[in-house]
Formats: C-alpha cells, structure tokens, sequence
C-alpha cells in the first residue's frame, strides 16, 4: 500500500492521524509528492488522481483511491482498531454527517480563505483567485468554530462520546487555521477544551 | 422515519431515489419544507439542521441526520437490498471517491453556479452572490461533464459495473444542470448513454 502526499498539509494529515489510530502507519509506504513544484499537475501524477489532490492511496492490485474521505474509509475498514468511522446505520451516518460539517464549515472554508484570500502557495500555483469568496469562507470557518464549540459543550467528542474521523478532520481544519492566523477564539473553551485533550492523543502527539 | 425536504429540489432527490432502489419509500413520512418563503431559517428547522439545508432525516429516537451521503448512508445500512455504498473496504472507498467527485465536480458545481452567477431562488434567499465564483463552477462543472464521460467510456456505471450511490449524485447533478440549462454536451456520448439507461430504472423513472 503505497500513500502519495506532502507531509503537514492538512488533507494528507487527516489520513495519517488515521493511520495512527489504526497503529498502522508502518504497513505504508509514503511517497512524498513535489507539489510546490507542480508534480501533482504532471501527467505521472493526473493519471493518478486526475483532479490534482493529496494524498492519494494505491492499493495492491494498483486501484488509486483520492479524496480523503474515501481513502479514510478504506483504512478505517481495512485495518484492526477501534472503528473510525462507526458501525451501525446511525453510528455511520452521525459520523458521516459530522465529518461532513468538519469539512464545508471549518477545514475546507479555511481552505478556501487561504488559496484565496493570501498568498496562498504563491502565485505559481494559485492561478485564479477570488478574494471576496475567500473572505465569505474565512466567515463561514469563524462560524464552524461557534457551532462546533457549542456541539463539545454537550459531548467529549465531535460525532458523540467516541473519538471519530469527525474529530481528526476538525484537528487537520485546526491545524490549517493555526497556519493561516485562524485561531481558536478566547471565548470557545468547549472547542478549546476538546483541543488540548485531542492534542494529547498517542496518534497526534507522537 | 421522517423526511423533511423540498420535493424535485436535487439533494433530496438524491434520497428519495436511494429509498426507491431500497424499495423503502413506503417505509419514510415526508413533510415538506416551504423553503421558498424561508421555512428552513426558523427556529425549528435550525434546531433539525443548523446549517439550514434540506433534506434532514429525522429516526425515531429523534437523532437528525442531514448531509445527503450520511442520510444516503443510513438508508443503505438500514433498509435491505442492493448495497449502494458497497460492503468491502475496496468497494466503499472506490464509490466514496467517485460520489465525492460526482459532488464536487458537477452537483455541487452546478449549484454554486445556480446560486451565484443566476438568479438562483431569487433575491430574498439569494442574500450573497459572487457572479465570478459563480462562473467558474460553470467551467468546471463542464470539465466534470467531459471527466465522466470519459469513465463511462471505459465502465457501465460511474463506480465499476455497478449502479451505485455515485450514479445517483452524478444523476442528480444532470436534473440540476437541466433545469439550469447545463446540459450534456453532444460530444459527450458515453454519459449520454450512461443517462440514457439510467433514466429507464424504475427509481427514476417512476
């Protein structure tokens, strides 16, 4: 099993952490992608994945598998450990939901605002932007912040009272923000709370 | 099991053709949201889904459930039938990725056009365009139009040899195009041919 990505960029981050829960990052070979110099928009790589995106994962028979949901979801299934990505329909769909919202409302908004609304990777590699959408989504991630610190309020954890792929996507979405000047604000202690406690886990600590 | 959702809209679409290949449509209450004159920024819906979107699925120990694929997801672990989401590690990670593609590269797409470079629903619930942004999910949604049809060159549905979850969201997404004049390009004869089977299931063409 072969994992094509750059190392510290948020998406890859989500699939190692992942990997990590699984005590399963030996059983992989990383191979670094040269992305600030645009191997990911070489022919090698599109044929790999042809929308650009790290990390990739190929299997063993060869199938590429991208979007790190769905490289995640394989790791989860894959490997021993304690499930990921839950088990019973609702299980399931409460992660999926709350990963989903991890996602549109912190880690890709933050995303956004960084390729739009800075330098982003530089202007090699941001070839369009849009910084009136990249301020929207830097709103949006303030937003995503409020609602997810009212939702630990309630619970340990994003998904519930188990530590879930909900819970590594918004860490990977905090890490970006921590990047790009995006903080958790004073007033989120729940969020906060659920951060330095999450930042102690074996899979994220090490 | 309640469903709350707009009719035709196109992600409760996704769900409704979902409980259709389960042959469970009987088996769910829809009520429908007045979207149109802002039913889903009330209170109570916000209390259903906070981020206002249709459809939520509501289970009858009361748990809301929105984000089509997790509301996808729990149909398929639920009701018997087909699986559309796959049962092996493989499978499920090969339609994951190629749903989330079918997402972001035409529904998706298409919508942000709709919602920003059209008059979308119109100005009392269109309270942010950005006609530029807007624009350029048109150019991608064509680009996703041209990516899948060179797949179903090459398989009979979008996730291998069999109709899955990912072939609903790419349908999904052409009902949208249609109804905002994005329509399959002539060339594109593959996914025209893959549309072409698909508009005969009986879960669409119902």
């Amino acid at each position: 099993m072969i994992i094509y990505d750059v190392e510290n960029f948020p998406n890859p981050l989500r699939v190692r952490i992942a990997l990590a829960e699984k005590n399963a990052l030996d059983s992989v070979t990383f191979k670094p992608v040269d992305l600030m110099n645009g191997e990911h928009r070489s022919a090698a790589f599109l044929h790999k994945n042809p929308f650009a995106g790290v990390p990739v994962l190929e299997l063993d028979d060869g199938t590429y598998i991208s979007e790190s949901p769905a490289i995640t979801e394989y790791i989860d299934h894959h490997f021993a450990g304690p499930s990921l990505t839950g088990e019973t329909a609702k299980e399931r769909a409460v992660i999926s939901m709350m990963q989903r919202r991890a996602e549109t409302q912190v880690l890709d908004a933050i995303a956004t605002y960084f390729h739009h609304a800075t330098d982003g990777l530089g202007p090699e590699l941001e070839t369009y932007q849009n910084s009136d959408w990249g301020q929207k989504q830097h709103a949006r991630a303030l937003a995503g912040l409020v609602y997810f610190d009212s939702v630990l309020a309630e619970q340990s954890y994003v998904a519930g009272e188990s530590f879930t792929m909900a819970d590594i996507t918004l860490w990977c979405g905090l890490v970006f923000g921590g990047f790009c000047s995006v903080g958790i604000p004073a007033n989120l202690t729940h969020l906060q709370a659920w951060h330095d406690r999450v930042a102690k886990r074996p899979s994220i600590a090490a």
